[in-house]
């Protein structure tokens, strides 16, 4: 498992991959991200003691230190790895996907490498709630510093008075966001160089130009520009991690499908509308969306993710390796386990869950019938 | 789609993973296997007599003919391909892994790629029913000449005066089966070839020497060995698809299950024992058997393959390179479909599995608790 260095606790040794793995019955190694050395190193203590209170043994939990190239590729490469977690870069997320498809016994690679997050609003839901969605959306933008994967980073309109007037609001409500203090001066840094980069783009408008303070702190920025712009420019397609966004305007409902397709894998892809919107257009835009993430979002913002049943976090690449997955939810045991199908196995050598008895009281599919009853 | 050579029907234009891809909704481009060019135009035209008579759109299924590696290469990389079904050769399943892995957006690759099928024998089964093993054994074989990709091909025993016996029952059972025709003259000279070589190693014995007959017949070859011996050449790990099989004797439970880790992944592993075996050795080889294959068959044989919600056929690489998944039942579905989470969606917009009232009538999960109820 390799952590991430914006969820130190979530995707950190004691996070999701590392509780979804143990409890599927693997033993785990941890690659601690280089910038919570400390954090890691708390949690691997609480990890074992937690292995030693329930009797489990010690070697099902490792954690290394050091430096991710290093570190990373002696793991991936390792014959005993039967799976490997990871979230982080799309450069380092695809140099581990590669290394592990290229063993001689290829492993599966369940990595969460980027989202922009595309967030549509219809003309209804602005002749509705215009500035409300611009409080809602400028809150999601900049929670926790912007520093969330799920972080809305494309802003979707179209063309309209309507759209300027929201825009307007939006330059207001961010531009009253006070600095606040990234994880890293490294990671300020990165989004200080890809805002400044949007900002030389021609025919890209910065509304609010994001402000650097202090070791770590930022203050948030807001581009605005139009999808031919954007359809241009395949950088401003790259994430900016912080609390950035940029809004598009597109010139049709046909040019706005068009251009959503280009936004490629996402984690979350979000839906305003309204009453006045004409429902085939809102199923278009829907539709539309299903295509390129994992979780849809109807009238609401994609920041905060509950640990549910029914969660998703995950979509086609680079949102992440493994679009058939979820990192979050319960589905998320679903990446460490393999099904075996026992034929005219005795009772006695069954696990728990298939004996005829039903000893754990579990839901079953019997001769193709649910059932909570014995055999 | 790449269909497979050995089951024409069944893994062809209309097979399992064609049906499992069109029933979570995508189109598919079969890529038939070259030698059963008619068999695929047949069935080809059925599917498209199908979506003709059910209205669905005919571009949902395409038939391509043509060498395999540079049919097959364009179609593993062509962008608009988002999963690979293959059943073939570990060189050629391979070969499309690394292609899919390599693109800018990776796909997955469900690659059934050939698979030993251990099958072991302990001393208490052939105490109570030697001779019936040998019978049914010889009958799994050889059942369609061997070519089934379930085939055991390789029988472990424990190195005693019963086993010699029984490996004589063996004898006797082949030498009686008579030659049939493979599938094409193709396989069996590779399997004339494999098992050639076999008999050219030293310390294996060739008990019954397959004689080719006939355009493509055969009658089927037994070898035996001690694990040592197997252990020593790795060639003897090697499928040799056709009416084959090899007996190891080992010299000790441990080294029984030392030596039954050497097998890989399969798609199947087998277990005979009898009343009078211990219960923590059959449970030792029951667990080991456990992490090398996809089904377990206690006291039976695996050929044969049931399409229920309980089979699993997959396993370890080789045996496929996803073995978190099954190529056969009902969770066969589960290669072709993406997981998305619907978060404050109107009812309208959600598929009918998930709308309120539950008009499918299908069980879901509500709040934690499994229901067929509305919401």
């Amino acid at each position: 498992m390799f952590g991430a260095s914006n969820f130190p606790f979530a995707y950190g040794a004691c996070g999701g991959d590392t509780a979804s793995a143990l409890a599927a019955g693997n033993p785990v190694v941890v690659k601690a991200h280089e910038r919570h050395p400390g954090t890691n190193e708390l949690f691997g203590h609480a990890v074992l003691a937690a292995l030693h209170a329930t009797g489990l043994p010690v070697e099902m939990f490792g954690l290394l230190q050091g430096p991710g190239a290093t570190v990373g590729q002696a793991l991936a490469t390792h014959p005993a790895a039967r799976a490997i977690g990871f979230t982080g870069s799309q450069r380092a997320g695809r140099a581990l996907f590669t290394l592990a498809a290229a063993r001689p016994v290829p492993i599966p690679v369940f990595a969460e490498m980027g989202s922009l997050n595309p967030l549509v609003i219809l003309p209804g839901a602005l002749a509705e709630r215009s500035e409300a969605i611009a409080a809602g959306l400028v809150q999601s933008v900049t929670l926790g510093v912007g520093q969330f994967c799920t972080k809305p980073g494309l802003v979707f309109l179209l063309a309209d008075p309507a759209s300027e007037r929201f825009t307007s609001q939006l330059v207001i409500h961010m531009a009253a966001v006070p600095p606040a203090t990234m994880l890293t001066a490294d990671m300020r840094k990165n989004f200080c160089a890809a805002t400044q980069h949007f900002s030389h783009i021609p025919g890209v408008r910065t509304l609010v130009a994001g402000a650097a303070n202090g070791f770590a702190a930022m203050s948030p920025a807001l581009f605005a520009t139009n999808s031919t712009t954007w359809r241009q420019h395949p950088e401003l397609r790259e994430e900016a991690f912080g609390p950035g966004t940029i809004v598009i305007q597109c010139a049709s409902m046909e040019d706005l499908l068009a251009t959503l397709e280009l936004t490629g894998g996402n984690l979350t892809a979000s839906l305003h509308f309204g009453s006045g919107d004409a429902a085939p257009d809102v199923r278009a835009v829907a539709t539309g969306l299903e295509r390129l993430a994992g979780r849809l979002v109807f009238n609401g913002y994609p920041t905060g993710v509950e640990v549910c049943p029914a969660m998703v976090h995950g979509g086609p690449w680079p949102a992440t390796s493994a679009p058939a997955t979820t990192s979050v939810g319960a589905l998320a045991i679903q990446r460490f386990v393999r099904p075996v199908s026992y034929q005219n196995t005795p009772d006695t050598l069954l696990p728990l869950e298939l004996q005829n008895a039903n000893p754990r009281g579990i839901w079953r599919t019997v001769n193709g019938a649910r059932t909570k009853a014995g055999v």
